[in-house]
């Protein structure tokens, strides 16, 4: 391990996007960046940060200045995970109905699996210094993270926590460092496992247009009450979000929820079955 | 690996199910229970055999008479994998669209931390010594399994692939022959992930009939042609067979099919909205 390929390694390693949310402090800012560059990441997106720029942040990414520059602002947590393709939320533990949930080792071993394999962008979102992050935000992760910790001594704050999650994505970008990201775009890592498939992977933009589909859908045919759904879009999300959808499967099932919905309207007529079969169809 | 507590070590093996479908020689029926006793499987369900009994299957299982008694004749193959959670159909490839796709070590321990983690039943389709197993009857497997050979050499018989499957189950089970089945109900594995979770797998005979309720259901509103579905149901059974629906997921989809079937041919009044959302939502 001490010869190590260093390109291949921040190659690797620039497919992870750190993403905090409404932090308060500056310093936590800085002292992220420094934890980040010690470990070779470099993209950090701030989502609403509280105190955006400050004299501290500079102080504390002290040498990491050139990370500063790179670092990116976004008004929604929405905004910043948008174009990945596997995301992860730091959580001790869901509040409301389980959540797939790994250690980090783990987690960074699967990170870098579905980077060397398939190209996938990554994202580990932390939450704010007090209460970390919301359940709406953490239903947006494909995974939840947690870092084992002595309960009888306390937390980790949220830069030493991002410092392992970076340690732990460089010590798995290093053991798959050999392997060259695959060519075949038709390479895929589902279920942890890494296998031809047909389809690109959807991104995380394109799933929150297809939670809302099937919701609208499902208010529509009035089997969720849009006023109290219960946790019916929790585990909808839950569902969909541990399968990955691939890029077919993704606009057949949105496919057969504007069915239904033109179906419920009376909007659809026999003569545009034909058609939406077809289209539907083509691609399979 | 020397000293192995072989009754842990049987407990763990009881859970993998070896199915031979259509098999035509006895002979191999023989070998493959002498293979499956001297790695400790003892489970064989034969579908539709060509010729049983015979004196050869008792020449060739020297030894394995006990487990001969043992043996379960079935008509079909779904008979066969109705009461398992996670089926590997034996293939070179899938001829279709591409299926999760595991060499059988890893297959063997994804089999194995299933049994340990949230006792799953196994089950292992081996097809037919000419040709295998067919489309439809690997479309019915979770994942497929290969055993890595060298192709300039030809493949293994029908005996020889039972006989490095059940050995690398018997590597995979004294690999976790500490780990004591999780006596905790809502453990399960999910994306080769072991966690809490809130609700029990379902089981191959309960998608059994899933896929022809989101089948018909699809086939009403004229968004799939049953006369020509095209890799559709494929698609379908390649989607939810990678996700391993839980019980909560599965009555909630199925109850959206009911409610799309119920809108479509009229049938559904809003009165029975409200009855409709409880059932669903209470268990949730």
């Amino acid at each position: 391990m001490s010869q190590v390929d260093n390109a291949a390694l921040s190659a690797h390693l620039s497919h992870v996007l750190i993403v905090m949310v409404n932090t308060t402090l500056p310093a936590n800012i800085g002292s992220a960046l420094r934890a980040m560059k010690t470990m070779g990441l470099s993209k950090l997106v701030l989502v609403a940060p509280k105190t955006y720029p400050h004299p501290d942040i500079d102080a504390l990414a002290a040498g990491a200045t050139d990370l500063i520059e790179q670092i990116e602002i976004v008004d929604t947590l929405e905004q910043a995970i948008q174009d990945c393709h596997l995301v992860f939320g730091t959580s001790a533990r869901s509040r409301t109905i389980p959540w797939p949930l790994l250690d980090v080792r783990p987690a960074a071993e699967k990170a870098m699996q579905a980077v060397t394999a398939s190209h996938q962008e990554i994202a580990v979102i932390f939450g704010r210094e007090d209460r970390g992050l919301t359940n709406e935000e953490l239903a947006l992760a494909n995974y939840h993270v947690t870092i084992p910790v002595n309960s009888d001594y306390g937390v980790l704050n949220v830069a030493q926590a991002i410092q392992i999650i970076c340690y732990e994505m460089r010590m798995a970008a290093m053991a798959r460092v050999e392997q060259q990201p695959d060519p075949k775009a038709t390479m895929q890592v589902l279920d942890g496992i890494e296998m031809e498939w047909d389809e690109p992977l959807v991104t995380h933009a394109q799933m929150e247009q297809f939670y809302p589909h099937i919701e609208k859908m499902l208010a529509e045919i009035e089997f969720m009450d849009p006023k109290n759904p219960r946790l019916l879009p929790l585990r909808l999300r839950r569902l969909f979000g541990r399968i990955q959808l691939d890029r077919m499967e993704y606009h057949l099932l949105r496919g057969i929820f504007s069915r239904v919905q033109a179906l419920n309207n009376g909007s659809w007529k026999k003569s545009s079955t034909t058609s939406t079969q077809d289209e539907d169809q083509d691609n399979a």
